[in-house]
């Protein structure tokens, strides 16, 4: 295994198990084999879930899982100096794991068609194992997750990622889970619902509409594309491209983004500077406070809503899947009330790819600040305000040429904690009329920073990950 | 400015400002310049700091400076599960920064020798800037800090180092501050108490007890000496050494150490893959609670100490200084109740040396575990048990033959919250003896491995960053 193995299984199609143009169909005759049932309840009618006399918090009879609870925030980042809102408090620390292997040279992933009760389709294609504590403690007394043995004892295999990553900031309350990559030689076995992929595969099948969850994009987001020490071993060309000279230029730029060690715009130790910088100057304070103190948000027997109707609401569901370790439940969800945006610019900057990328404040980081997207927020602030009250660089994006859209998909988030969520990702290139010099929270970045910053976690934000786990060669 | 110029600086002691010699004598008549008094006082007798009625946390006035307040613990990290204690609560990020310029071909640190009322001595050798926020934005009306400016603005500079560090995780809840080191071409004025030394002569009297303060320790364990993406560039050869042969091959192994990119026992994504696993595997809990709910503490007129007279206390002091910003004040200090000792094994493995590191949970860390120094505990915790359930490793370090010693001195932590804190700082290589096969929460590192975890932040904690500030060539 060479790390140079992550790029040329992201060129290539090839794969004994499955064509891609066969995957869409898998996907259907696997749902067709399946029963699966998803129906909004009354909060009343959860069982084992619910609401502590004390609190308000709503919570599993067990403690385990995760809760529904209130944080009172103070920042001076962003207009809003001080709120509070419900969030989901999930300590536990989980694992999405992706286990690879090496079949006639090129690297392929095995993935898993999961059904979540929040997901848009019902099902989608997640990372080989995707299992909370909870779930592998065996708490619910289900069946232990397949392949988890993989990870517990990797005697038989390397780990080639092994890092903690966050999630949504405004939605969780400090939650991480492991995003692992492991290589085996051993014989595995498929199971149904499971398959063997190329990573060139998996970018194509990224662009489509909501059918990659968003564990598997954090996963394939940790992957390192260069060798330790930044010495690169010579990479193989990028592929050739049905879009003609503009896709392999774009491919040329992309591969020199990944690689680069030399061009980028600001060095490592710049940006380490800029950030920290920016974690000084934005205070964030956030206490935990009881969901029933939480003001402007009101509980009714189906859900627990926004006095002006923004943001999200908690809700309850009952699910029935006869593929899960347990085949019915019920629990809490949070269902947004409207799409978002999540959006990068991308730049050619000395030769290579440059994205700008914004150091965000959020109330569930871990650590002030992460690194977002260029643009990331929801359809209200920006659809009913003039263009020059919006968020910065959202005219951009909102009025990019069709030739210069690089990637636009929908894409869902997590399907185990919220209902049928998706926003709009978007990466446009732009070109010398936007300059170089940006807002004082944004900066460059090439791909190959990214990814280094992606590797030492805490760093990088989870849609601003998702994002360019999307992208791929084209 | 090359990254080479560290190391040049850390081989030389020549200096046209002040010989290596005289830095002794300049600390004594600058002592004697000034006016110290330090007298331990009553709680009653503080001015503008009280015990809050309702939590009992002991804050300043204006709600800024610190606190000391209460925290209760639960964790499966060491044999105790769940305790209580007053820690320190310090949410501002400081500054501690050094200027440096180059001077006949070597890179000069502007050092300041700087009373601190817990100081050993009165006065030790600091950062050319210290400051909290409090002190820069003027919450005590005093003079602003002398060259504040440079770091406020730094448009005739530019910066080496700049990044977030954390500080004693067993007395502090999650404080930082601000590391830099900046470089100017500029003509710096230098005030009284201030001087241009060379690495190589700070790291002469780094062998001397109590000289070199922590904060000055912290800063310069945050020095990169390769280039960034791993190209190093030809490094001067080591210098020669008064010890011959022996001290010839420790520099040779100790700069092959801080340039290797090749011979590391571990890649550092095994690295953080370990960190990763006990970052899963290690659960920590902290919750503020109010200091009088602290349980097994008790507080008199003069002092908060632990019933079993164990850790520390916290007391009162009134301070006189002619020199500082504020020429007379009252604060409460942090008492250790005894010296501990802070160590860490080398080993020559692959021609390089490793430094054997702990993953160490402690209650203050901003992410449960930081790397920390291969032994780190209080005197209590060994002398009074038998060897075998001593702390892991320290036996090697207590038990050492004298010709295997690196690094033997006692230095001092902070003296603006702790009062007359020393701890036994020590390095001992170790032989063929000595198993590469460690405990499961130990590894082995390079020099340059270290310094790449702390670049990113919050992975190596301030013990073992201090320490490894010390390891100068001989």
């Amino acid at each position: 295994m060479k790390h140079s193995d992550f790029l040329n299984s992201s060129f290539s199609e090839e794969n004994p198990f499955m064509r891609t143009e066969d995957i869409v169909s898998w996907f259907h005759s696997r749902m067709e084999a399946h029963r699966f049932l998803i129906e909004e309840i009354p909060f009343a009618d959860l069982k084992e879930w619910g609401f502590c006399k004390e609190t308000g918090n709503l919570c599993h009879k067990s403690g385990r899982f995760f809760s529904i609870e209130g944080v009172k925030v103070r920042t001076n980042f962003g207009s809003t100096v001080e709120w509070t809102q419900p969030i989901i408090n999930q300590p536990e620390i989980g694992f999405l794991g992706i286990i690879t292997k090496k079949v006639n040279g090129v690297l392929l992933f095995l993935m898993q068609l999961k059904m979540e009760p929040g997901n848009i389709n019902m099902v989608q294609l997640a990372p080989t194992l995707q299992a909370t504590r909870s779930n592998y403690t065996r708490v619910h007394q289900g069946k232990s997750p397949p392949y988890l043995d993989a990870f517990l004892n990797k005697s038989n295999s390397r780990i080639l990622v092994d890092v903690l990553q966050s999630e949504q900031g405004a939605r969780f309350l400090r939650k991480r889970n492991r995003n692992m990559i492991i290589i085996t030689d051993d014989d595995v076995p498929v199971y149904d619902d499971y398959c063997w992929l190329t990573l060139g595969q998996i970018h194509r099948i990224l662009r489509k509409d909501n059918i990659v969850n968003m564990d598997a994009r954090t996963v394939l987001s940790c992957i390192p594309f260069v060798q330790e020490s930044g010495s690169v071993s010579a990479p193989a060309p990028p592929p050739a491209t049905e879009s003609g000279a503009a896709g392999a230029r774009f491919n040329r730029k992309l591969l020199a983004s990944t690689l680069d060690t030399q061009c980028h715009r600001h060095s490592t130790d710049e940006i380490i500077s800029w950030f920290t910088e920016h974690k000084m100057k934005y205070e964030l304070e956030v206490a935990r406070i009881p969901l029933h103190s939480v003001k402007k948000w009101t509980k009714s027997d189906r859900d627990i809503r926004h006095d002006d109707g923004k943001y999200f609401s908690v809700i309850a569901c009952r699910v029935e899947a006869d593929n899960r370790e347990v085949t019915s439940w019920t629990q809490p969800l949070v269902k947004a009330y409207e799409r978002g945006i999540i959006a990068m610019l991308l730049k050619e900057i000395n030769g290579v790819f440059h994205f700008l990328i914004q150091a965000k404040v959020e109330p569930g980081n871990f650590d002030v600040l992460e690194m977002a997207p260029t643009v990331q927020c929801i359809t209200g602030s920006y659809r009913d305000v003039p263009e020059e009250e919006r968020p910065p660089y959202l005219n951009y994006v909102l009025n990019a040429p069709k030739e210069c859209v690089r990637y636009s998909t929908l894409q869902s988030e997590e399907g185990g904690r919220f209902f049928r969520e998706e926003n709009h990702n978007i990466i446009v290139e732009v070109g010398d009329e936007f300059s170089e010099d940006v807002l004082e929270n944004y900066i460059w970045m090439t791909m190959s920073q990214l990814k280094d910053f992606i590797r030492y976690n805490n760093f990088v934000n989870v849609q601003c990950r998702c994002l360019l786990s999307c992208l791929g060669f084209i």
